[in-house]
């Protein structure tokens, strides 16, 4: 079945190919973007002094992947046992698994890894249990009250790190997740964020752990945990899945080195999905080719290179308003950036990696 | 990487596995559940004299096509050429494209289609044009207004019935889709539908076509197809995809077959998905080892089988409400029922079929 993944041609990609003959809708990512947020991003790390995770369940993806490492990248992230695995397959050969792991199956899972340095989260005795006769080093996880995972509480944390020290695991530090505080206002969540970077830096400090690993940082706050964390008496690992491939929507809105950013880096914006023109059945609205099927839409919708509005989306069709007097004809192809990149890449199984004329430069493989 | 498969055991699923000793999340279609639901729409399709094209872009799966087709479907339905062609390797021999097909690598996949009997969908003289070469069967496309694709407007529909006739093509009868209907309630979207199939058998009532194809009716409000449409001078074929696994969700709330049905024969949910209790860090919440990436949150959020709401979706993790009495235990495992199968398909590339037990009958694969 190799030849019929989606956004490929039959028969497969021929040296050459563009992807205006492709079979639409396609993913693409934009060659020279890829490359300029790899390099962007490494940059920033190795010259912040911090160490480089990126998450890896952003893309799943054996090129990608290799390319994170390939430019420095200290570990990768996993969501999932089953994710760590992946990873393991691709040559991964240190891995956070920034979860918690409960279940037989991927308890199994982790038992089987290959030599891997493998890091584990525990929020609670009941986890740490289940997951320490693996001997994984374990990281302590903090959370936001009303957040996701994560002790709420610094004294219970102190002490579930007692409980990891005492038993088979090692201890190995504090993580947490930032990136989905949910304040009304940008300030309110970086003081949100800050204040769960000092609680973090709190933690670690009172670990008896030499040279704790603190970890922290999706694609939208990492500057803070930067500023924050920096320089501190522990390694810092950022875990950014996001920034690789950058959007125009989210992550362009809440990224320090985003259109708006805080920082003086720029990351651009490298995964697109082009589709046609399908319909224009009444003024104003006209139809395209791509739907939920093809493209986040968790985020923000898709955002059309065209004078052009994206109001909705079925699994295979999007709703664009247009001007009355817009010149959009059936056949015309759209270029469409996203919002999101996680969820956009788990719509594809392969994405050519294209120059600015659309030829096809490389291929790049997905697994999830 | 066959055997990295999410959803199924490192090293692949041997005879007599359970899907409790899987990594989870795990998807699973309850064999019994499927079973039931291909006869009985085979059957109410049969005694109602109509005829079957099911819409594979649900499943993409060719165990769950063939199934379908060995259930006596007339033919398979693609929204995309590159469904149409994955279809076809399936050894589908008759194809409904229900949609346009403008773009031309999309026109090139189905020039190299082996021996399909195809139809295609036009609601446009520009669309007509750029599919008119490939000598395909031809369905005239009607929509209601502020709805998706398809005329408007009757007169132009006969007129461009007119230009395919005059054509390369062959006009072959009228095609509309009626699912997405949004009235403010539910008898007024069957108002809506009764009006556009009102329509369709006017425009068939004045095609200069023997014996033409009628084809409308996804899974929500196809009991108003049969009932509006059957017995004319046409042949009425159903395009309903959601049917096969129905759901706890949209489908329920709103097929003849659910819950609180218009008719007397029931559907029963048949996939679902299983995740375990990662963390419980405050009162009154839990967090599941689930997320966007597992599971669809388009037309509604999981529905777990325990005392506990779904509130949101991250990618790997969703959020339970739960009393605060709760004897929810980090590592138990519960079962999602889903709204809206298509875009909980997609998200897997195998999912086991199991017995109530959780033994594992059967694979099946999906092309996404």
């Amino acid at each position: 079945m190799g030849e019929w993944l989606k956004g490929t041609p039959a028969g497969g990609v021929t040296a050459g190919a563009n992807i205006f003959d492709f079979p639409l809708p396609v993913a693409t990512l934009d060659a020279d973007a890829l490359s300029h947020n790899l390099t962007t991003m490494a940059g920033y790390c190795a010259s912040h002094g911090v160490l480089f995770a990126p998450h890896g369940k952003t893309t799943m993806s054996p090129e990608i992947v290799r390319r994170q490492l390939g430019h420095g990248a200290w570990a990768i992230t996993a969501a999932t046992a089953w994710q760590a695995a992946v990873l393991a397959s691709f040559g991964v050969e240190r891995i956070i698994l920034a979860n918690q792991v409960v279940d037989r199956g991927s308890l199994q899972v982790l038992r089987n890894l290959p030599d891997v340095e493998l890091y584990c989260l525990v929020d609670s005795p009941e986890a740490l249990r289940l997951v320490e006769p693996l001997k994984p080093r374990v990281l302590v996880e903090l959370g936001l009250p009303g957040g996701r995972t994560g002790l709420r509480d610094d004294a219970a944390a102190l002490a579930l790190a007692a409980e990891v020290e005492a038993g088979p695991a090692t201890l190995a530090g504090v993580a947490a997740f930032e990136g989905i505080v949910a304040a009304p206002t940008l300030a309110g969540n970086l003081e949100l964020v800050d204040g769960l970077l000092h609680r973090m830096a709190a933690l670690a400090a009172q670990l008896p752990v030499d040279d704790p690993i603190v970890t922290v940082g999706g694609s939208a706050y990492f500057d803070r945990v930067v500023a924050v964390l920096g320089g501190g008496p522990w390694r810092v690992v950022l875990r950014s899945g996001c920034y690789v491939t950058h959007d125009v929507g989210a992550y362009d809105e809440l990224s320090p080195f985003g259109a708006a950013g805080r920082g003086s880096l720029r990351l651009r914006d490298a995964l697109h999905v082009w589709a046609p023109v399908l319909s224009r059945p009444e003024p104003g609205l006209a139809l395209a080719g791509l739907g939920r099927r093809d493209v986040s839409a968790d985020a923000g919708l898709p955002v059309p290179r065209a004078a052009a509005r994206v109001t909705a989306l079925n699994d295979q069709h999007a709703y664009l308003s247009i001007p009355a007097g817009s010149d959009l004809r059936v056949g015309d192809i759209i270029r469409f950036g996203i919002s999101h990149p996680c969820t956009t890449f788990d719509k594809w199984r392969v994405i050519p990696v294209v120059a600015a004329d659309g030829t096809v430069r490389d291929l790049v493989h997905t697994y999830f």
